[in-house]
């Protein structure tokens, strides 16, 4: 039995050794059967965030809410919970899990009653001003109920000087800076937006000829929808039903433009493996970085094993590019308890164990090339690389398909402090080899894994893609973080609600 | 309080026939055990509101608050709860039990960040002008997140062109109109305000030298605080933490200022009897009500039976002053569960039966004298009546120590839609006694009432109490019922959080 | 019923001062709403036990039950709950709360399928010899799956060599010894049985011409069942659903025919006051105690207060005698929060005040005579008394209308370790009163306590009622307690469920 | 083991098309951490049943038990929980989901009060005797409280004529017919037992030096335990605590000593690819069945696509022999929620889509070579063979590696009906290709796989594993299934208990 799932951070994290993306978005105008096609796409989305999900919905008179902490599956496919969502226009957001401050209030899409009608929004990345933007705010009056950045948002549109929600949600839009992929839902309308640099993801796609926004392909895949195209870096694309039940498209730039920069991380960890990021197989891409990682460093060795699950696309490239058999060398195991996240000391101790198990019959008296899709804090492949030796591997050769991260993400990757990453903590690869227990340990490089995305070198004048945590290049200003320190404390408020 | 949404439904009521009081508020400044003391005196205040209690407190640092649906003993004696609301200052609230619309968004008190530090408010009573000036904000860019009249108060706040948080406190009392009783507190202070007309009460207390203020004087007794005088009508009372540790103490005035005129209905019915109320013992108010109904309307009868509990103080001053043995003819069930309120039909046809029945002993062959605090539909006295005669009742009396209700109340009592109100269904009071299935039917009068409560008759130049529901002299304008029909909307979002 | 493992404790007695009976039980056989007025019945018979509520019914084919700690208004008006109950037969049983122990395993009626179809059973009473049964059934290879003594009849009648569900339930009761009302249903029959001795109370009535059984006859009332007679002392009436649809009603006696004594405790402080016990109002006896205490010990006063809510008929009929003011001096607080049972030390020691306040009123400067109906450890007292002295009361005396209280119970009523009990702490009234802080303190006699409920001095030589807590006179033998040391532990196991 | 009452249906099956082992065991003796290694065993045998789990352990005076519905890491790593659990020596049991009739009576181990002490049971498996026994049981005035056929060898031991509990266990294991890995604990002993024919498997390893059990290896592993031997086929082994806390171990025959034959299914879907069963690994048993399935059933393909996550390693095999590559072209989502076991008729219509979804980019215009583990019904099979067409497949052709599923399973593994067995609905493999939309399908033969497990082909006259679903060729008589027909009623209680 061996698994191949997403990537994402995951609640079940022991070591606090893997980045996390913190948000999935869906939004479809028009269908009568709204809500459960939105929570089916959350569903399908479930990768980007594990910790609470919320819809919005709007039935021609009133909008309904409902969120959840928790799996989609967990609610939403509950009669009940799907009968308060009528409607045929719906947003839906699925959120990460961070800390213990987490609550209801903090849950998207979030609302806001508007003289001209409400609105509901949502967005997947960060803002590298929306600190900034809250202090300003409250100077001016207004109370934020969350501590979530996306109220900014709300109540830049609920002050905004236009009549028009369109207008309104433009103005907001573009004093927002970062990487965002945005939807909102008016009284008439579904509203979608990416970020000018086009840092986080966003999809267009069909069904049945109504709008549906995504942020990855796999969420159309799941309901049959067809996908019609990217959402352009900058691009603000207006959703509205009409009197007569037709729906008209508008796309407007929010006039910033730039070059466009995915997230590489994306590609590296986390998109579902199903799904066409940019126009790219996300699953080929990864493939690909197993096929470069194999030429740039090879190793002679018995077996080819991907740490589960991040590792197996670029582990199944390395074997075939070296001719060395790709088999599981490590079972997952997937019924990690919700409860897992709080374990005594004692099984604590068992670390990795929990998770992952050595399939003996394929490590004893081998030689073991181990491939991962990143390196973060190196704490788990310490363990990891204990647990293969353990079983009787003869030699631990470790492969990872990105590149050694030096630098924090600014635009929705949850990344650890700068020292504890590992490439902070050793001189060279050899020592962080050696950290970790490995024979040898090597990383691809910035070239071979723009090659395995994008088929090109990093064109170092423009880079095809952003990748700041690899190269300290940010591909926006970062004015919460040049102004004062935030710290963690947005709010005075600690609240059970 | 009132939540704008759902003036009317209650759950627990299986009759839908009694008024209601919708909260209860106590504050303490300077206590090391804050709050514990503050849900000790919301549990003492736990008759004014059933639905859900919240706390605030300000540990120097952060603001802490818990808010939980149900009884204040379910959740604050909780030493883990209690944990969770450090600090020397806190204020806390009790609600009313409304519908299913109830959210923990809605459950006081409210909180807002403003640039000069945070601040919490919470009250009993209700705004006159609440939906008018919530309109007003949003139209002005502000987002409601709750359905509280409440949260008007904070937005006035945030807004205020003051910077001090007192002025700004002050600057949003003096924009509200109708009956309230008001807590905040800030980084430093604990502010008490109180209606300019005075209707809701609001009392001052001290406990080791530190300030208190409650909705009634039980809350006091509970903690053994000493009472210290009733805070007035349109005053402002700032208590503030000096650096030094003391206490200053300032009292201003709203600057309306009018004749007070207490809510007669407090006596009637809400306070608890072993509360002093406008320096007038409860207790002995409701008995002389007895004694002056048994003057205007004696009867012939073997026993005088109180229906509980209301009853029961009006009943012994009727069996004094007639000196007709006063017998428990009606037994009270007292352990109604929490989901009662939810009975099959076939349950619900039981009605008045599961937390009322006959003491037969008491009532078998007997001419019973029936004395209530009020009748408001009429429908749990027709079904008393009813149960009193099927245990052999030869004669049923019955003798109502309020005067008939006619009017709306818009202070914060929840009073059901006029036409419901068994006075106005009725000609005269023969039609009401035969509806009822009573073969008499007694009101005291008005000047009873007042005498009763106060010594003296009314006076029509200017009434001691407001008695507007008995008499439809309002002590306020009613700015929102005569602007545009509220309708029941006050959101357009249902919500489940 | 009893529970072996806790006999003691009890979690919403904050003080542990107050006897407790353990159980009601409800049975009805033929009536299409069996389940809903099974129901109905234990919610009259709440306060005979809190903790927890079953029932069972059977429908033609197969035994339904639903079990759940809590008030039976919690879960049993629940229309789900009541779905899962049907068929026009059912017995159910209330608890009362004893610890964290208590588990559903232990929530009666227990169930066992035997070869000739099942049979389920409740009671309420102790069997003093359950224990040594219990021990001689495991020897014998049966497996406890309770703690709970109804096991061991299930057991016994699951062993019995007869063949005939009848005559195997009454195989069963006849070894049973102790103070018990036990009802049984089997696939066409509802049986109930009442100890030799009469010790519980237990009657028959009747509705829509069907049988029905209750502990007390306020169950009665609440369906409008009308009372047929009281089940006597070692009477098993055995009811059957004939082919026809038809019912028979058979008596049979235990065989150890005894005179009947019904327990003096029933009239003192356990049933309802509405409820008829042995053909005597239980209110009025509570007011002849008031009035044959009022004789005995009559005392200087000002006012009467009642200690609520158990003393409140006999001070009424103490006042009455002596022509001194009945008054509310002590206001209850019905609130008391569920979780109010694990109370933070600090707030456990606002102890009684969180139950009861002080009528200030009708307290201050006045000679106040407080009548109890009973006192057990006295810890109670002490603090009430404290009470009511804080709140300025002249003069404190106690009027207690049960006699000195020296011995356990066996029989279901849940009393304290002997010397615990206040009349063994010390010398004489004196002395007990000087612990209370009472200037006076009074018990009735043991002929004023059986002149107030059956008209006449106990008749040493035949009491008419067992009245062993305040005497020693046990009315059966104790073979439990006579033989080895029972201890805490009736299993070896403690669970979870 | 099994449930009586509802051997079939799987909640979170959404097409019921897959066969479910119902459970694993573990015990422990002598170690300190007893309850926490035993929690983890069971999480390692999670894929065994995840319904619920329980562990009993004993502290040297005292048996303590949790139970809980759900995961193991839900429950069992709270340390309040194994706090719970406290000494030296413990079992547990993890159960596989069934229906909503499932209580926490049912969760085992079960435990049992002897005249000699205490003893509690968990097995893996089904008697095949087990009705039989339990009508006996009951006509010997035995009280079943639970519809699991584990309480029946508890019944049994408890009443055994023989003294001793080794000799009491034994004494009731003899009399048990079918297929079963059985642990138990006394106040001293830990005891396994494993059925003559050996059918379900169980092994015996150390942890500093003390013994374990468990059902599979990989329990072993997860706490780093040493693997010392399977249990054989109708062995029972007695570990025992001597006074000075040395450990001895017995081992004694059932008795009725048979060639052993474990189940086939173990190897092909039900035991984790990291165990050793038998001897044999089962990763390599399954990558052999590919390799035999590729040499019988060639075809000409561009990619070899497992089913996930059970025909991956037998894919693997495939693609090595075939020489045609492997890629992943369905990804499974592993967020399937704990309600999507309830979901809306809407939902369930995207049935196989909430856990797989095709990955386009490697199925496109390709000929896909499908690897599944077995067919059960076909439903399953039939939506994925269309999920890929949907997604640009050229050709889909299956190869299945199991043969033909003809006859259901008495010895705990869950099989639909006969008749609802695809093998038994279409008259030969064409046809059912056709039904499940594949170009062509394929089984292993039973030959090929028993050389893949065992290296050699069936042995006729004495095979060497059990493969009655495939062939009818029963191990053992079935009594139950030969005498009345059981039906599905067990127990005429239904109980939310």
């Amino acid at each position: 039995m061996s698994d191949f799932l997403f990537p994402g951070r995951h609640d079940d994290d022991l070591d606090g050794d893997t980045l996390h993306e913190e948000c999935g978005v869906f939004g479809i105008l028009g269908h009568p059967d709204a809500a459960t096609l939105t929570a089916l796409g959350l569903h399908a989305l479930q990768h980007r965030g594990q910790e609470a999900a919320g819809i919005v919905s709007f039935d021609g008179t009133q909008f309904h809410t409902e969120k959840h902490m928790g799996l989609v599956g967990d609610h939403y496919t509950n009669p009940v919970t799907l009968a308060k969502l009528p409607g045929n226009m719906a947003i839906g957001h699925t959120r990460y899990s961070t800390t213990g401050e987490v609550a209801l209030r903090n849950v998207q899409p979030l609302f806001a009653e508007l003289e001209v009608g409400g609105i509901a929004v949502a967005h997947n990345g960060n803002f590298t001003n929306g600190l900034t933007l809250r202090r300003q705010l409250i100077a001016g009056g207004a109370i934020c109920q969350s501590t979530s950045d996306t109220e900014v948002v709300l109540h830049l549109i609920a002050r905004s000087r236009y009549t028009n929600t369109t207008d309104r949600f433009i103005d907001a839009i573009r004093q927002m800076e970062g990487g965002y992929s945005m939807l909102g839902i008016t009284r008439t309308k579904l509203i979608a937006a990416r970020d000018p640099t086009g840092i986080r993801p966003l999809v267009m796609g069909e069904l049945d000829g109504k709008p549906i926004f995504a942020s990855e392909t796999c969420a159309l895949d799941i309901i049959g929808a067809k996908f019609i195209r990217d959402v352009e870096n900058g691009e603000i694309v207006i959703c509205e039903i009409q009197p007569d039940g037709s729906i008209t498209i508008e796309a407007r730039k929010s006039g910033n433009a730039q070059p466009e920069r995915l997230c590489l991380f994306e590609y590296v960890y986390f998109a579902r493996p199903d799904s066409v990021v940019g126009g790219r197989s996300v699953y080929v891409a990864r493939k690909n970085m197993g096929i470069n990682l194999a030429k740039e460093h090879p190793v002679e060795g018995d077996v080819v094993v991907p740490v589960p699950d991040g590792g197996t696309p670029a582990a199944l490239g390395y074997a075939q590019e070296s001719g060395i058999p790709f088999e599981y060398g490590i079972i997952r195991n997937h019924y990690v308890g919700r409860t897992f996240i709080e374990p005594t000391q004692q099984i604590r101790a068992f670390g990795v164990k929990l998770k992952h198990s050595a399939n003996r019959a394929m490590i004893e008296g081998k030689r073991v090339i181990l491939v991962d899709d990143s390196i973060v804090r190196g704490t788990t492949s310490l363990k990891i690389v204990q647990m293969i030796r353990d079983a009787g591997a003869k030699e631990v050769h470790v492969r990872v398909a990105s590149p050694m991260i030096f630098y924090p993400d600014f635009y929705g990757i949850d990344t650890p402090d700068r020292d504890k990453l590992l490439a902070n903590q050793y001189a060279d690869v050899d020592a962080m080899a050696k950290y970790i227990g490995a024979d040898s340990l090597e990383f691809i490089s910035i070239d071979g894994l723009y090659r395995a995305v994008g088929g090109e070198d990093r064109n170092p004048a423009r880079p095809q893609f952003t990748d700041h945590y690899f190269t300290g290049d940010y591909p926006t200003r970062l004015l919460d973080k040049e102004g004062e320190t935030m710290g963690r404390k947005v709010s005075v408020l600690a609240s059970n609600g």
